[in-house]
């Protein structure tokens, strides 16, 4: 009887090799099947900031989304189709697992922090032995990218998407010392106003690809269009104690 | 004439040596002067992460606090202490830095996040060049060590001190989605009150030392004395978005 393998969720941080914990480095060149998602047809971001560490021993289990934006995530269409596709994919999993092998989930920023590891996580962690290791957020690439001093003494911070409605956005920056909203896109123009109503764009920082190539950091007083892609995200410094 | 050094402000993680990025290890191994904040008469507990790193040919600069929690920290004679305290640590750095050494300080976690480093950071960003590396924080630390899915699809997650009020607790607890407290120590019982009336005690995790020798998991209501050290934390895992 062979023992099961060990899963691992390996958290990548914001997108520079550089940025893997020594942990993550050494889980990932000691497993022997490293799984990752990407969108159908692409080569997948995750993959992308661990190939030097992969060698051609490693076993590539791609993970491909079946739906990325063509159908909205509040459809039931979405959540059955997304559904299958975890449970699809954690079997697939289960196999190497059961087959003795150790598997690494690779996710990028943090796994337990709006990581898709997490669906494939709450599938088998009651089955087999688990370890998470931690990864810098995508959200500290960002504030570290801009100089931005986040959080100070008793500051109060709130990670906000901005996919929220207008009304609540700006009651909830009203009500944070500090704030990083994240999931611009389309919401950019609306997050923009709600910003400004909320007596905060003196302090808004725009940042695209944050700790990636191709980073970007402006003030968002200063930037004069509504395109935001879906690595960027808007921070908001606090001002709390600071002898 | 000799150029000016660089100063770094290179996150630890949450405290295991492993948690260290690739990039803070490299730097740290490579920088002559490593500057740390410690408690007087103590070694200094971002020293100790990163023993395994020093060398004998690195220069140490100990910042050793004037107060800790001797003077309350609204105090106005606390503020004038910590205020000359971070310029005195600031000029011995910048003398470093003008005789062309590179300088590292130390930040457990992350630097821009409740980071002492942030203090001497506003006092030099603008006479030498800067560097900060993000670390894992001290939160993703603890959920990792705890296995919480903190946050699904659009949760909104606030971070919040044990020093708030007892109402303004409620009421943030409420407005949120997930949370981490921080800051417990004296305030354990009045944060413990605030959840239970928030309805929040079910999904609450107490998590001392998350990622460091000592680590200890438990559900609050399962916790039975108000016992919180200065390394201690609890979570609220959201509830979000999941196919």
């Amino acid at each position: 009887m062979t023992a099961t393998g060990r899963l691992y969720g390996v958290g990548l941080g914001p997108g520079d090799p550089e940025l893997l914990t020594l942990k993550a480095a050494r889980i990932i060149r000691d497993t022997p099947v490293i799984a990752f998602f990407a969108k159908r047809g692409r080569r997948g971001h995750a993959r992308t900031i661990v190939d030097c560490f992969l060698t051609p021993e490693h076993y590539l289990l791609a993970m491909y989304y079946p739906v990325t934006t063509e159908v909205h995530f509040e459809d039931a269409e979405y959540v059955t189709q997304l559904s299958q596709f975890y449970s699809d994919q954690a079997a697939l999993i289960a196999v190497q697992l059961e087959a003795g092998r150790d598997v690494a989930i690779l996710s990028e920023g943090d796994p337990l922090f709006y990581g898709s590891f997490m669906h494939l996580y709450e599938r088998l962690r009651g089955r087999f032995e688990v370890t998470v290791v931690p990864g810098v957020t995508g959200m500290a690439g960002c504030w570290s990218a801009a100089g931005l001093s986040m959080t100070w003494g008793d500051d109060i911070l709130s990670v906000v998407p901005g996919t929220l409605g207008a009304a609540a956005l700006v009651q909830k920056l009203r009500a944070s010392d500090a704030a990083v909203i994240m999931k611009l896109g389309k919401n950019f123009a609306k997050v923009r106003q709600a910003i400004i109503e909320a007596g905060l764009l003196e302090r808004a920082v725009y940042v695209e690809r944050g700790a990636m190539p191709g980073e970007h950091v402006v003030r968002l007083q200063d930037k004069h269009d509504d395109v935001a892609p879906y690595f960027s995200m808007i921070l908001i410094p606090g001002q709390g104690r600071r002898p």
